[in-house]
C-alpha cells in the first residue's frame, strides 16, 4: 500500500458508482486506515496533517452524500486525540479508530434495516426506486415471506435491475418496470420505501434521481412513502453548501444528437411534505421543521 | 395491392410503434382506401361488409387510441351511404371518403398545433415527454425564436431522443434528460406540454407512460401543464371499454433476470385535476366533469 495507490483510491471516490453513500463512507474510512498505516510521514504531526487533508478531500468529493462528511468528521475528531503520541502508535490508533467508526456506521445501517423490516410488517407489496444497501439488508430478512416487490430500473445505470435480480434470487416475487411507469404501478403497492444519500437540514431527502417522482406518485395514490437511513445521513449547518451532483452525459448510453445538451443530474431532492416518515435506527420519525422536536413513533 | 398485403398491413396495426394515435388513424384510413379499391368482392354489399369488418378490427387493435375508433367510425357512417351503388362507383367513393376523413383529421391536428404555438407565446422554456406529432408541428413553427426545450428520453423506445434531434436540427436549444430527471427539471420550464393518444370521458388524458409523473412534477412546481390534441381523441361512452395497452417486455432491452417479471405498460392516465387545460382546435378548454359545459378560453 504505497503513497501512489492511496492517492489513486482517493481520486476514484468522486467517480464511484458502485457504492451508496454509507458504503462509500466506509470505503473512505478504509482508505484512511490504510493511509494511517502506510502513507509516508516524518512524524506524528505531519501524518495527522496528511490524514486530515485526505479526509476533507474525500468528503468534499461527494457533496450529495452526508455520511462521507459525518463519518470522516468523526474520525477527524478522534485523530485530534493522537497528537503527542509516537508515530508508530499514532498510525495504529488512527487505523483502529477508522475501523471503529466504520463499525458504528455498519451497526447503524443494520438497525435501520431492522426497523424498515418491522415497518413492512404485514404489508404485501413494496415499491422502491434505485438500490439502497440498507433496504437490501432489510429485504434479505423477508426471504420465505410472500411480500412482493415493484422495482424501477433506475436510469441511467439500471441499479434497479441489480436489486430485482437479488430479490428474485431470494425467492421474492419481483416486478421490474421502467422509471416512467412508477406513476402506473405506485398504486399497486402498500408502501413505498427508499434509501437516501443525505437528509437536508429541512428534512428533505437526497436520493437517486427519480425518487421525488415516486414520492409524488405515492402521495397522489395514498401510498405511504418512507425514507430509510441512519442518522449519519443528516446534513448539519456546518457542512459545505449542498449541491446536486451531475455525472457525465455519456452514462446515459445515448449517441448524442448534434447540438442537444444531455443532462445527467444524479440525485434529486424529495421535500419533507412528500415523506410519510423517516425510518432511522430508533423507529419512525417525522421529518422537516415540525419533526425536529424529536422522534414521533407511529 | 392484393388481399394478402392489405391483411398484413391490418395485422401490423397492433404492433405499430412508429406512429402516434392520429397518424396511425390516418394510416388505417389509407389501408381502408386501398382495401376499398382493391380487396376482392363480388358485389357492393359484400365489399361494404368487408370494409366495415376491417375498420372495426383496426380500431379494436389499439384500445388506448380513441382517434382510430372515432375516425374509422366516421368513415363507417359514410360507407353506409354507399349501399345500392354499383361496385366500381362504391369502391371509388369509399376510397375518396377515407381520404377525406384523413384530411379532416390532419386539418384538426394543424389547428391544434397553431393553438399550442399561440399558447407558448412569450414563454421561454417548454418541457415535454414522449413525441407528439401535433407538438412537433407546433414546435416547427418556432424556428428562429429563442424558445428552449427540455425533452425526456421516454423509455423504453426513446422517442424523446428523436424529438430532441428534430428540435436541435431546427436550431432550437434542446436539453435531453432521463425520464427520472423530470422531477428535477420541471421547475426550469415555464410550461409543460404533451400530446395525448386519447381523452377519457372524465377528461383524463391517456399518453405515453411517464406523462402522469411529469404532470405531478409540474403541479408540485407550479408549472402549467397542457394536453394538446384534437377532438377526435375524445373517447365516447359508446366505445369499447378502455384498457391500457401493454407491450412486449423485450422492448425494455434488458436481459431478463431469472424469475423477475418485467412490465411494459405503454400508456398512463393523467387525471383532469393535474391538467391546467386542454389545447384543442379552438383554443384552451377546461377538462373533466366541470369543464364539459363548453370551452373556457384562458
Amino acid at each position: 500500500m504505497d503513497k501512489q495507490s492511496i492517492e489513486t483510491r482517493i481520486g476514484a471516490i468522486a467517480g464511484d458508482r458502485e457504492h451508496g453513500a454509507s458504503e462509500l463512507a466506509r470505503l473512505c474510512l478504509q482508505i484512511g486506515a490504510d493511509s494511517a498505516l502506510y502513507y509516508p510521514a516524518a512524524d506524528t504531526s505531519s501524518l495527522l496533517a496528511v490524514l486530515m487533508t485526505q479526509a476533507v478531500e474525500m468528503s468534499a468529493a461527494r457533496p450529495s452524500m452526508a455520511p462521507l462528511y459525518n463519518l470522516l468528521a468523526r474520525w477527524r475528531r478522534e485523530l485530534q486525540e493522537l497528537r503527542g503520541l509516537d508515530l508508530a502508535t499514532a498510525r495504529r490508533r488512527a487505523a483502529n479508530s477508522a475501523a471503529a467508526v466504520a463499525t458504528i456506521s455498519h451497526d447503524a445501517v443494520r438497525r435501520v434495516a431492522f426497523q424498515a423490516r418491522a415497518l413492512i410488517g404485514q404489508r404485501r407489496c413494496v415499491i422502491t426506486h434505485s438500490l439502497s444497501s440498507t433496504l437490501v439488508e432489510a429485504f434479505s430478512g423477508l426471504q420465505g415471506t410472500d411480500v412482493s416487490f415493484i422495482v424501477s430500473e433506475s436510469r441511467p445505470l439500471f441499479e434497479g435491475r441489480r436489486l430485482a435480480r437479488q430479490l428474485s434470487a431470494w425467492g421474492l416475487e419481483t416486478t421490474l418496470i421502467t422509471d416512467a411507469q412508477m406513476g402506473v404501478f405506485a398504486e399497486q403497492a402498500d408502501i413505498a420505501m427508499v434509501g437516501a444519500d443525505s437528509l437536508l437540514e429541512d428534512g428533505s431527502a437526497v436520493n437517486k434521481t427519480g425518487t421525488r417522482l415516486l414520492a409524488l406518485a405515492a402521495r397522489e395514490q395514498s401510498v405511504p412513502f418512507y425514507v430509510c437511513c441512519e442518522r449519519f445521513k443528516q446534513r448539519h449547518p456546518d457542512m459545505p453548501p449542498f449541491e446536486l451532483e451531475e455525472m457525465r452525459p455519456e452514462e446515459l448510453g445515448l449517441e448524442e444528437p448534434a447540438g442537444v445538451q444531455i443532462r445527467n443530474v444524479y440525485f434529486d431532492v424529495t421535500p419533507p411534505g412528500l415523506i410519510t416518515g423517516w425510518v432511522n435506527e430508533d423507529g419512525v420519525t417525522a421529518l422537516g421543521p415540525e419533526g425536529q422536536g424529536g422522534p414521533q413513533r407511529q
